[in-house]
């Protein structure tokens, strides 16, 4: 199967983390794509019409997106713990997690469009604001929370936890001068913790 | 269970459509929330950190998001056929419309914050014209592929026909002017049927 996607796409690298803790990463073949809302890939329609990545084609033609989809159909190939509890309590836990940080993404994905695809003289500061406080109050309730995203160092990790770290690792990649750290102790100790993965490590944007 | 929604978003019309379908509405106390990007409402962010609706608050404290877990949760609580298939083929296929739609009504979101939120000086043309190509593209996409989407009379709804009736219905409730379906007379047909049904009419926005 073949992924198409970014290094710099946190929805991609969430896809590739996922594959790489449940051992699937060698059965799929990562295609770079470079997609923007004002540059579209010229191709890309034809296997996801919302011009969008991660989008994974099967061998049969097929094609599923959006990511979360793709780490779903992911979790019915390999043997380990389940991305996503299959039942239970932890399963909404889990997927809400996993909308949590998705959202991050979506709100910093925002603020970058506004910051750099947008000319200059249309860019409007509230939006950014108005983006950044989706972000900042989202990274409160992980500090409050921390230990409803689960063992960062332990054998299996899940959905929440990965996209959590996706939403971190791309604030810092594009966001760096936020600081989010000095008031977020505890989840600046849980993403140290993650960030040690050799699938964090082995998919970090740069 | 109370819902967190607004009669006008249609993320939240096709949690309601599906709870209607599935026999759960008179489970659900809907709660009428405004939120936007510039005018934030002040108590959500207590029950989803992202402060978006529509968010569901379990008789516990529990809070669920986004639109696609509510859907996913209210599929355990009744015995009719599932909103989302098990597993199978029709999974993916299923859950992938789903996407299409909601990203559907992602970009058309865009848009009208664009239009309506944005102040005058700070639009740019180009922004909307980018997202409405998703639209368009995802438009010819369903013309082609409508007997994916699945029987719109049927006794049994899905939720990849529950979200894609819900940005079709958002584009004709925000964007009646783009007349889709002169060139789409196959999707024109499967949506004026789908909007027959009562879960339809019952959640129409206006």
């Amino acid at each position: 199967m073949k992924l198409l996607s970014a290094t710099a796409t946190p929805y991609g690298r969430k896809v590739e983390i996922a594959a790489i803790e449940k051992g699937l990463i060698d059965r799929i073949e990562v295609v770079p794509i470079s997609t923007a809302p004002s540059a579209p890939h010229a191709g890309l329609a034809r296997e996801n019409p919302l011009i969008k990545i991660p989008t994974l084609v099967l061998d049969d033609g097929r094609a599923l997106y959006d990511s979360l989809v793709i780490c779903d159909y992911l979790d019915t190939l390999h043997a380990k713990a389940k991305l996503i509890p299959q039942s239970g309590a932890r399963r909404w836990e889990v997927l809400t997690l996993h909308a949590l940080g998705s959202g991050m993404c979506d709100a910093a994905l925002l603020c970058r469009y506004e910051q750099v695809l947008r000319p200059d003289a249309f860019r409007w500061p509230e939006w950014i604001s108005d983006q950044m406080k989706k972000v900042d109050s989202a990274f409160d309730w992980l500090e409050a929370n921390v230990e409803a995203v689960g063992d960062p160092a332990g054998a299996d990790v899940d959905l929440g936890q990965i996209s959590v770290s996706c939403a971190l690792g791309y604030l810092d990649f594009r966001f760096g001068y936020i600081g989010w750290r000095a008031s977020r102790p505890r989840l600046a100790a849980w993403f140290a913790e993650f960030s040690k993965r050799a699938s964090s490590q082995r998919t970090m944007p740069s």
